[in-house]
């Protein structure tokens, strides 16, 4: 695909993935004013990478660990957000993601498909450094805004201690463990002053 | 700064970051739902940016030019957004910029806010290659997403295809011609079928 036909394919991918600012996600903003959406919350990661790439652990590329970043939600348009502390159907859950990855990532001309559904794939399957980081980032962003909020997510979804430090410690401390490290004792305090 | 210290500046930083989401623009959704925020406005210029990088004409690196995407709006958590057909003061408004740069990117240690900052005066001086090109996408993504809208934001700002031309138009055809020949007729057309 080349020339116009070629640029009409990437707005017509860009158009469809302006939809994911309007898939919410459980946690609040910092402030608590109102759930934040998939969009935001991968601005945010991206930023987050930026600034805490030394601390990943080992050799990390923090341009592509952005560039996972930026498309790790884009299945969220069509198989929407599933709340890391609720009880999902994980085999249906990747069965829908892989379904809306074949749809969003076939927008684009095909060699960029196969390049960007590669990197979404990596990062899905958390096997590479890079993709650890950017895995632990996306665990590691959500208990600080429900640190900032008063804990506000955390309530709403009966998380208890025990099933925030498998769900979200693990993989953190596998991707990023200075960043658990951090933030591990100021999780257990908020559950200790429940 | 180092240790603990370091990682805390850094957390302030990101923490502080999380008001950009709560920042609107003049440009709504793509499905005109509700005007688009910053925050995951900066998100799509980032996809934009991954998606569209073939098109920058000459030599721009694709990696810085996310990461000046994923910080240039961080100013308008203290100095808003300017809607870019009102009328403004655009000294005060370089003015109070300059002064939420020195303060948010001053959280950062200070090794990270000179690198930061510095990338950030390159976008707003719009001289380099990688800033051009940026700048072009920070114009090109509005239209777009008018368009798609049936461009309410041009009706609410009573928008002419002269300013469009000259607002927005100037500055795509400087850092990517290939989008503004791409989008040019069409925003021609929306303005002739009014």
């Amino acid at each position: 695909m080349t020339g116009p036909a070629r640029l009409d394919a990437q707005m017509a991918f860009l158009t469809e993935a302006c939809r994911l600012k309007s898939v919410t996600r459980a946690t609040t903003l910092c402030d608590a004013s109102r759930p934040e959406n998939s969009a935001e919350h991968s601005w945010h990661l991206a930023l987050y990478a930026l600034v805490l790439g030394e601390h990943a652990p080992g050799d990390v590329d923090i341009a592509r660990v952005i560039k996972m970043l930026l498309l790790h939600d884009l299945v969220e348009i069509d198989a929407g957000d599933n709340p890391i502390y609720g009880q999902v159907d994980h085999a249906a859950v990747a069965a829908s993601e892989q379904e809306a990855a074949d749809r969003i990532f076939g927008l684009l001309p095909a060699d960029q498909a196969t390049d960007l559904r590669a990197l979404w794939d990596e990062f899905e399957a958390a096997q590479t450094p890079d993709a650890q980081f950017a895995k632990a980032l996306d665990r590691f962003q959500p208990p600080n805004q429900n640190l900032a909020s008063g804990g506000i997510s955390w309530l709403e979804h009966d998380a208890t201690l025990d099933k925030v430090e498998t769900r979200v410690g693990t993989p953190i401390a596998r991707g990023a463990p200075a960043l658990w490290d951090w933030v591990a004792p100021r999780i257990r305090a908020w559950f200790a002053a429940r």
